[in-house]
């Protein structure tokens, strides 16, 4: 039995479930390495020992670089805030770890730009946290669209909806703040960009629309301060097959919790989904009678693999977490050389100039080819 | 009790709405004056009398004029082709009628001024068919708006969507011609910009993008013909309120039987809205705790007026055709002067200008301000 | 143009509902004598004078056998409250006149027996205004069983649930009163007693539990009274196919308004449908692929006649009221002599024998054959 | 900190889902003893040795009695089929473990008394695996109940319905033999009856009606088969609170993956829930305007306890698998002896006793008090 040694530097939303990803991804799927634990990092030796000791780490550090430099680490979990990726991503890599990143890959342009010539340069598996694309719906959509279930696709239209931004008055934070980026364009938009890479390869040109919902925002200390973010992002483009499309973003979408919507239009069907229903989609395809054409709502089956790799019966459902834990799976693969879906820094970096295209084309009014 | 006398011309799709209309609107309402049903055009004087018959009117003619010319008709509905409604619009407004004139207004944007000044001229009533803005379910949305039960409007999505164009082997027809129009923007899009104006007073700017699913379609004399219509569109606008928006429109849509959704955003909460299923709307209000929040399907009861005067139960459900039955009554309360809630010819014009301004604005690649 | 003179008694919801379907069966489906409205009867001269005006009924009259007696009325609709139904039947039918008699027949199942043979014994059209059956989703999933689309049906199940006697603390009335017959049995159980004979010819035995959700209910006066019906019933029953059912009646439903709901089980697939959703059903059939299988939400077109004598395109709905306009039709068909879609007195009183045959099941405990 | 060993028997289904949970429950909740993976159990020692590299189990058998007497295994996990429940558990609780068991207890009456018998001597945990009532949304809705959010619960109805015995050419296999059990009444109902138990507390009587859609299947050999067991149960019951219920089970239910539902009705609203939508619910309360009323759909969130231990933010989703760690958290606290919501094997006993009433009543047709 074959191990590979693992470490983890960041524990919060993300990091748990990378530790989540790492227990389970052997058990689930039976096959490849088998993750050792062995190093954790947080921002302080306390936490970080609590947490090793929760995920089930051999060892813990309240100093990142020391679990670089640990030789037994051989692949490392970056899940830190967005500021830090770049950096840690970076040296990990430069001391020939693989590196498995939370998205999106940076703040700064250029920040992406050096983590994906880093990951060039160091030629091990550098892999971005887009678990959206793991989803063995999301994946069976993309076996159907290459089979041609429903034809030539001429248009799509992408959704991301939240609702933690929607409040006014809830207090000025780092997410309003021009330095966490440009608002919904990277913070949401990153993902739906991630299904439109893993389904049609990419966009060609993008028009953006930028929208602040509240120009100010109550500030702890009293008083209001100016929002600098855009909350809301409206986004026409074009795919790379050629097809048009249309994406919306927003958080502040009162009710909206984790809706992630496409709507994919072909010459012989069309294909529905929403994460916030993440265990089915819906079909349309040509070939019923007039009385009986409609939309089929599919529940997630062991045909959608790798889903039977956790459950043999249909229609039982998969967590978002389990989620990474495909993810993780692919990685190992990519790992391994063998074939992996898997959205390394290369591509990642494409998403990123999309994302900042799309803000270009706000201030400038006008279509920019990405 | 008094009577106001009706023509019809026209008799297809919406001709026949028209005539259950005229039937309906008495029975239903129990107010205002019954609808003498006096004269019938249609194309022949043998259809024209076989329709009389069945829709109940006391004279018939294959000649329009005629019908326009006889004094016993006071409001004269035309539902002809598009191509029509500028011609029989004026001369029935020149002759001292009222009009309901079926949407939109006309193809050319210099047709529909001229039917603005001959309305504003006659001083006479000329409505246009915008029937989805007399949804009870829409109206109470505007109620809702109003009274600020979702606070300030944000941000707004609209779609419609239909697939009577979706076979890339259907026939070429006059909706792929020039001459019919844009395509989805002005076939489709006076619709969802008849609840943008009754719900937000229209649009300031607009920045659109067309598309054609298909370049060519098969010729019935054998060949293939080049499609010149635009199928789909997208659109980002500004609503007059300062929102932004996003419109998207497509007539090759597979699945899509009915669909004008839309989704509203506030700072207290979120409506959305689906004509395919125009008896229920969603909403989201902030009111609820955390674990019990989630949009409610409310569906169309007594206290969405008019619908008390169909049934006197709630969730037994309105029908397409009744709208054009409370479309009618406030047609009759325009005429005897009291508050109606109907898209006149002024209105009208504002939104075939947003149409053109939309066009516009992608063949010129730029916002555009209505 | 034949016609036919048409009396009314009684203008409530289900009258109305009446005088909008005369009204509008002639422009809705163009074919048939012209409905000539005769006479109204209501329960003062002045109440049906300003309802005839309303409705467009030439006479009217405080008296109903005034009505009855009129002989240029052919056939009479019956709309009053159900202990009204017996005697104003046979009259009407002993006239020689035509009956259309809203459901139930009548409270005693001994009214109901006399109606039939008075209905055997005219040689008049009587029929009953099971206006569910008419619908064209309905009369759809008819034919689809018909042709076997899901193979043999093993099992069905039949809901009904609304809500207007769901608060605990709204007063006494009538429908409280022994004198109103069981409660949710007869309220409730015809409706799908209705759509069982339409699909499935019948039952065969039956086993009832009756529950009262509250013992009594504040009065008027003052104090509370005995409740002495059974607001919720729950059925176990064979159709006359040999499958199994279950139906569940519930009028303190708190959240359903007009929830009317079947789930159909066969060898080869499965029907659902809900009159909440009246313009939509669901299908699931085994033929495609196992990644692809799922309800189908189909939404009613012109393939489900006779939608299409109302609308031309699919998608666009109809509503509860129009039901009885193709009731209505069927009538007409069956008073000219051609088949129809009816439940005569005959049928109608099976539905009440199965009624009567529940609630004697839940006072003896045990299976009674009907 | 403390470990505790942790033995498993099976590794098929259910024993996956038994390593996924010992394997994810420390770092899901973070607290409690780390469970030790001691020694699995499969029908073969090659079986055994591969599982138990993928599973990370530090020994393997293909004898379970060896597993048993390992002094390192302090509780034994049984997942193998239903006819070795007893056998084992038994076997296990009398050389001092704890159990933790798969539904059902057992094919046989007898057998389940046995096993109640030998928990309550040995003193050590004996839990079963209902894992549905573990779902956050489950508990979520018990803690609604509880708090009187829907009021006086009057009436309730459960369906569990499946698919993979609806093929009426499938194989004759072990189900539909008479020694697997009833057919849908144990196979299915424990399911329903183990989401009875938590939100309820049990029910009070019960009157069945099975039914078999297919009188043979086809037999591997060659040949039919008579079949055995019944595929579809409906029951009549009362609840432990004196509410009504129906309760319909169907494995061959067309189309149906793993529906589980349930529709609670009571005097201030209605809560109603699909295991095929397991991460929402829909709550209808008496609070709203009556233009606004409506079912709520609630997507899970970090409020529904303990859905925060494993994501943060709301409506993002647990799967099935997930439901089994919350279940082992469940059995580590009263392994513990803190308080657990669990079903241990006095109260499963109960559950078993209902579903041998219900087969009783059908035979008997008549009501069986339980």
């Amino acid at each position: 039995m074959t191990t590979i040694g693992v470490g983890l530097i960041g524990t919060g939303y993300m990091g748990k479930c990378h530790a989540l990803a790492w227990n389970g991804v052997k058990p689930v799927f039976g096959d490849g390495p088998k993750p050792r634990l062995v190093h954790l990092a947080e921002v302080s030796a306390d936490l970080a020992a609590q947490r090793a000791e929760a995920f089930g780490f051999e060892k813990s550090t309240g100093d990142w670089r020391a679990l670089i430099a640990d030789p037994e680490v051989e692949v490392v979990s970056v899940t830190t805030p967005n500021a830090f990726h770049a950096e840690m991503a970076i040296a990990a890599l430069e001391a020939g770890k693989h590196v498995w990143c939370e998205k999106p890959m940076a703040v700064a342009l250029a920040d992406a730009e050096r983590m994906a010539v880093a990951a060039r340069q160091a030629g091990k598996v550098a892999a971005l946290g887009y678990n959206y694309i793991q989803n063995p719906v999301i994946r069976h959509i993309g076996r159907l669209l290459e089979e041609g279930a429903i034809g030539q696709v001429n248009h799509a239209r992408f959704e991301m909806d939240e609702d933690f931004m929607a409040d006014p008055e809830a207090l000025f934070y780092w997410k309003s703040e021009a330095s966490s980026g440009y608002g919904a364009l990277d913070d949401f938009g990153v993902h739906p960009l991630s299904l439109i890479h893993a389904l049609f390869g990419g966009v060609t040109r993008v028009m953006a629309h930028l929208a602040k919902p509240y120009a100010d925002r109550p500030f702890k200390g009293g008083g209001r301060r100016e929002v600098q973010t855009w909350d809301i992002a409206s986004v026409l483009l074009d795919l790379k097959n050629g097809a048009s499309g249309v994406m919306a973003l927003n958080r502040s979408a009162w009710g909206r919790k984790g809706r992630i919507a496409l709507t994919i239009f072909g010459s012989k069907g069309t294909i529905a989904y929403d994460q916030e229903r993440m265990n089915e989609f819906q079909l349309y395809t040509t070939s019923e009678r007039s009385g009986e054409q409609g939309f089929r709502t599919v529940l997630t089956a062991p045909a959608h693999a790798p889903y039977d790799r956790f459950i043999p019966a249909p229609g039982h459902g998969l967590g978002f977490n389990e989620l990474k834990i495909i993810e993780c799976h692919e990685l190992l693969n990519a790992i391994a050389g063998t074939p992996a879906r898997i959205i390394g820094f290369a591509e990642g970096l494409e998403i990123e100039r999309a994302v900042h295209a799309m803000a270009q084309s706000h201030h400038e009014a006008r279509w920019i080819h990405v």
